[in-house]
């Protein structure tokens, strides 16, 4: 395992970690003087239509693009829906290779709105992933794709285990050709029964490693994420994992925390996530 | 496929549907006029030092006991919590025996409350589960092991799927004598992307089924649950894979629901429990 402590080439924040508050400039700044030589920003951030000024930000800040956030749900009602996210999520790539992120994030939607078929949904939601495959491979550009934690598939993912993600990577990536590989997120994955063994057959495969914690009393399950070190998740353990299968990126901290690290100065949500990197990852 | 339509003798309700406004004797008396013949108690309703009164209660409605609600968490910090929840539990098991149960329900405990050692809190709990095996064989009673989702994986429960229920079910009790068995609870297990080939391997497990509904918006991961054919669950599909795998046993209705249906009149949660039953499940 690699030893962190100190390792700015290995430290990588997701801006979501601040709750967008501020203009992304701020941000950019922000994140270079705490000491992180990545930083992963959302869709929301960036103007899409020109991409090149976010771009030189994060450059002039001597900082690099970890991943972009996110696809927008493939599944949909109707063949319009479905067909509007594709067309999105193509631009998220495009904008992706602008800002020199080597993939884009894919949150890939639950259930269709107003279905109740689970295998339907996941079949649209392939589709979908499938059609964006010309334009992964002329940016040079990857999809991470990202298995949510259980309690989102209605409304947010039906993609849900690493093992159910590797199996999505050999079909629409047989020859692992790193245009699809997996982003391992610890809140989503450390109740796994059968992580250990996922992770070992998605060696090769993991893109992204996003740590935070799950808090033991968690009331909220989509905005209480808790500090590196403050739950019940063996990171340590996690990143063993992922880096016995080859993994050599760097660690991204993404922290949804509505009541309490969003309502922190940015500084000190940024010095505690780098310092906990160092201790406790 | 079993058709439900009229089939009282199918139709069980866990007495966690009401709410546990009333004492038990009114609750009893509602369900079996409501038309159900069984019924499933919680511990906190019969007096475990003279559960003969409570057998009676039952029997004089005309009702059977489906299962027993349920073991202590098994996962403790010491040796002498871990043994509290075999003692307790081994109580539980006698008194299921008293009221007729098939089986007591195992919510087995999620992360030693000190600890983030995964495998060793799974380790406890699988010793905990097999410390009642004389009990269980004295008795005849069962344990149905239940997944649950794996939101409650840190403090309910790190047995989170079918498959892994069933693993467990080969430890314990590997010629299947019915000492473990499963209680699949739809709320719990219907995300899951191996459920089907989990239920095919199962096949002689199910020793229980449970059904409410998953609300798309989801606020409150504990006691939010939905009315049968209010939420995304295709309820009828995974009612179809359990009983392909032999399960012959009554529906039983269990729903938490501080919110909406605890607030009701019991009398009009059962009716409606009752038509879902035959029309949706």
């Amino acid at each position: 395992m690699r030893a962190l402590a100190g390792r700015r080439d290995l430290a990588c924040i997701n801006t979501a970690t601040l709750g967008h508050r501020e203009p992304f400039e701020r941000t950019v700044r922000r994140v270079a003087a705490a000491g992180f030589e990545y930083i992963s920003p959302w869709r929301r951030e960036i103007d899409e239509d020109h991409p090149e000024e976010a771009a030189k930000l994060i450059r002039a800040a001597g900082l690099k693009t970890g991943g972009y956030c996110r696809t927008e749900y493939f599944s949909a009602d109707d063949v319009a829906g479905a067909k509007a996210a594709i067309d999105s999520n193509r631009r998220a790539v495009e904008v992706a290779a602008v800002l020199g992120a080597p993939f884009v994030v894919a949150v890939v939607g639950g259930l269709a709105p107003h279905s109740k078929d689970i295998e339907a949904s996941r079949a649209q939601i392939l589709e979908g992933l499938a059609a964006l495959v010309p334009t992964l491979r002329s940016t040079g550009v990857g999809i991470a794709l990202e298995p949510l934690h259980p309690f989102y598939a209605a409304d947010r993912s039906l993609l849900n285990t690493v093992e159910q993600a590797r199996q999505w990577c050999e079909l629409l990536d047989p020859r692992n050709e790193s245009i699809f590989g997996i982003a391992v997120d610890a809140y989503h994955v450390w109740w796994d029964p059968e992580l250990e063994m996922s992770l070992q057959r998605a060696a090769g495969r993991v893109k992204a490693l996003h740590v935070c914690d799950w808090l033991r009393e968690t009331h909220e399950p989509l905005l209480d994420r808790g500090m590196m070190g403050d739950g019940v998740i063996d990171l340590e353990r996690l990143r063993g994992m992922v880096e016995r299968g080859g993994f050599t990126g760097p660690i991204e901290v993404e922290i949804f925390s509505k009541d309490n690290w969003w309502r922190r100065p940015p500084d000190e949500v940024l010095n505690v996530c780098r310092q906990r990197l160092d201790t406790v990852v």
